[in-house]
This record gives structure tokens, sequence and C-alpha cells, in this order.
């Protein structure tokens, strides 16, 4: 039997240590341009940060599976047992660029359904967290269950990638959203987005495509947070492939899927 | 011989000031969802907030002019003597949505010329303020001066707004745009985009339309950081009307200006 509470505990002890790594990374808060070759500082920390959950995991459960954005994990091709799921830095031209907006993701999920996920905006201290049935805070504060919300009240988080004419999906469907919404955001990190979406502060996330280290986190939290994240057509997402994906407060997920997307 | 080193420490302590009230108006950090009437809110914290700022104002210097958001300020017809330009919550939408990623700007101006500019990030307590001739700032940290930026390595702010089609510019030199530079962002807040831009943490923000108080104090912090800050084909702002904006690093201005915007 897992005992899913002291998983509970370990993981969040290991992020909050894994953000003194990245915070300690910065030298100075404004120095951003600076950098001489951004593309190497990010496979760096995006490597060494992987690596510290590798290897706490492997040694503290070496019977779970690993898959994380770096490859460093296992090679997994299903998701029977306990599989963790892991982006060490969501948003990294953000966290090379700005040295914020980014966010440390983990999901842990048991023969394919999730357990618990964890979203860390490094920067802001804000670790948003969810166990399944048991709800979804920010730190010590629950999340408010979503309300249903309508098209011309949302504000939806999507990349402008999506609204010009691209490869992965007709544009027209989505300019016509970005239109009758209140106002769309872009913040550059999926996993914050999500956060963003299961604290009320966006309505919507929608992108063609995410792998699933950028969302295995925040699935679990919003629909902890009374939200709905699936596919652009309302199917489930499939954790070991990259997947389009609408993340709502509810009522707006329908309304989404019926009269724009399909 | 006004003494405007006076007059920035007088700033600076009523921005701090306003800054707590606004802080102080949100009962509960998450409770974003159960306002019961968003545009009330907005209206009533927007409104008390210009209010603060006129009535020092009037109170301290009688003869300086204050050209503001909500309307409460003078008639202002021509930017002859000392003129105040107030926007007392930019990115409202957020505020009421998000209860961040909003802004107080102020840009003070003397017979059309910026001398003082402020943006404060009210939640992250990020006081971002220049002075003509002397540099730019967050709280006590000079800014480093701007570096060009190629169009491939640049992340842009622009809103999804003008990247469809819309009847204030042609789209497509806008997406053509898009689709060269490394990244595009979306905050809801033009002050906020140009603090960013200042800081280096956008290379550029671009947009058709902004309202004198959406970018009087961004506008000289840019300055002052070494980036630019002009209409689309280069000119200079009219600071009595709305305009299409286009802030950005060295180097980066000209080469949007001459291959896309032109």
């Amino acid at each position: 039997m897992t005992n899913w509470t002291a998983i509970d505990e370990t993981v969040k002890r290991w992020i909050q240590e894994a953000g003194s790594l990245i915070r300690a990374s910065f030298h100075h808060a404004l120095s951003i341009q600076s950098k001489s070759n951004p593309n190497d500082l990010v496979t760096n920390m995006d490597k060494e940060t992987e690596r510290f959950f590798i290897d706490n995991i492997r040694k503290h459960y070496p019977d779970h599976f690993i898959l994380g954005e770096e490859g460093q994990g296992d090679n997994v091709q299903s998701l029977d047992g306990v599989v963790w799921i892991i982006d060490p830095i969501d948003g990294t031209i953000n966290f090379v660029h700005q040295q914020r907006n980014f966010a440390i993701s983990i999901g842990i999920y048991e023969n394919g359904k999730g357990v618990l996920g964890y979203i860390y905006d490094v920067v802001n201290g804000e670790l948003y967290h969810a166990r399944h049935g048991e709800g979804a805070w920010m730190n010590d504060v629950p999340l408010e269950k979503l309300k249903p919300v309508p098209v011309k009240k949302a504000i939806i988080g999507i990349s402008s990638t999506w609204l010009v004419s691209n490869r992965h999906f007709d544009q027209k469907k989505l300019v016509s959203l970005a239109k009758d919404v209140r106002g769309t955001r872009s913040y550059g990190s999926a996993a914050l987005e999500l956060a963003y979406v299961a604290s009320g502060r966006l309505s919507a996330y929608i992108t063609m495509r995410n792998a699933p280290w950028d969302i295995a986190g925040g699935k679990i939290i919003v629909e902890e947070a009374g939200g709905y994240v699936s596919t652009l057509d309302g199917s489930e997402l499939n954790m070991l492939t990259v997947n389009p994906v609408l993340a709502c407060a509810p009522g707006l997920h329908e309304q989404i899927v019926n009269d724009y997307l399909k």
C-alpha cells in the first residue's frame, strides 16, 4: 500500500529545496541580458534540477518510474505502477530572459490516474498543489471551487502561435474565440497558466501542443479545483504523448468545445 | 525653478501610500471569483486612487496640471507647464480577475518633455522609476543599459487583438513579426509591459492603441534605460491623444520599423 501522505510531504520538501537551488543560480536579479550563452545556462539548470529529483526518487522510491523532460529518467512506455512526470523548469525561455514566470511541475500517477500534482512558482514562492479527491491549495490556502464562467467574461491563456496560421490547427476557430472573450493573456509557461486556471486568474488555457511534463501536475490541480482538462474535443489526455490541451473553468469547457472547437 | 528632487521624493511616498491602500482592498488573496460586480469594484478603486493623487497634487503643487484616466483631473489641452499624466490602475481587468499584474503609472512632463516616470507593480512591491538624464531604477537597483537585440532572439509583448483582423492596422505585418521572434507574451498591462522592456524581460512592446496615461511613465523609464518609444513608423508620440506604440531595445527598434511595420 503506497503511503501517499508521506510521499506528499517528501515531494514538498524536495520542491522547496530545488527552488532554493534555482534561486541561488540568479547572481543578480536584473542582470538578465548579460548571459553570454542563454541556451547553456538553461540546459545546465534544467538538467541539474531534474537530476536532483531523479536521484532522490531513485533512492527513496526505487520501484517508481520517472518520465522527465530532460530525458534522464526512465524510458516510460506505459503508465502501469507509480510514474512521476517531471518538468524541472517549465518556461525555460522566461527563466533565461526574465528570471521569473517559470515553474517546477510534477505529477505523480498510479496506474494512469493522477494522485498528486505540484506547480511551484519559484520566484514568487507559490506552491500550487493537489491530491486526488482531497482538493487543491496554494501554499496553505485552499483554492476555492471554480465557478462557471461564460465566454464573454473569460480571460484565456493562449499563445499567439495558435492564432496565426500554423500547421497544427485551423486558427480561424481560435481567432473567433479570441475575439469573443473579455481578454487573452500569454505567459509562456503551461504550468503557470494551469495554476492560473486553478486559482481563477485565467478562465481557460488552450494550446495545440503540450508534452506530458507540461501538464501532468497542472491537470490534477485544475481538476481538484473543479475545472476540466481535456483534448480540444473533450477527450481524455494521453499522458505518454504530446496533446492539444483545453483547461477550463466549468461551463466554459462545454461552451468552448461545442461552439468553437468542434 | 522647479525642485524636481523634492517632487521625486514626494511622488515616491505617495505611490507607496496608494499601493498600501490598494493592497488593503484585497480582502483575501484567492477570493478572486467572488466579486459580485467586478466593474463597480474597478471603478471605485481606480477613482479613489486617482482622487488620492489629485488631492495631494492640488494641495502641494497648485500650479501643476493633471491628466488622469478617470477624468477627475484637468481638461488638459496642451502640455505647457508641468503636467502629471496618471493611470491610477493600469491593467484594470487583471486587477479584478487576478489581483496582480496591474500597476500605478505616472509621468510628469514639463513643456512636453518627460522629466519623471514611475511604474509601480503594487503586488510585487517593484517600483520602476526614472529621471530624465539621470537613469532608471527598479527600487534602489539601477537598470542596466539595454543592449541591442536581434528580432530572432526577441521576446515581444503584444496582445492577440493586434494579430487577428482588426480595424486599426493590417495585422499581416504583425503576424509576420510574431512568427519571426523567439516568443510573444501578453500580460494585459501596458505599464507593466513597458517596465518589462526597460528591465530587459521583454525586448519590445507593441500596441495599436495606448492612451497617454498608459505610456507617460513608461516612456521616460524605457528611454532612460537606453530603449526607444515611438509610433509604429518611428515618429514622436503625442501625449495628448491615443497613439500606436512601439517600445524597444536599441537595434530592434530600427529593424522592426524598417523590416516589418513600414
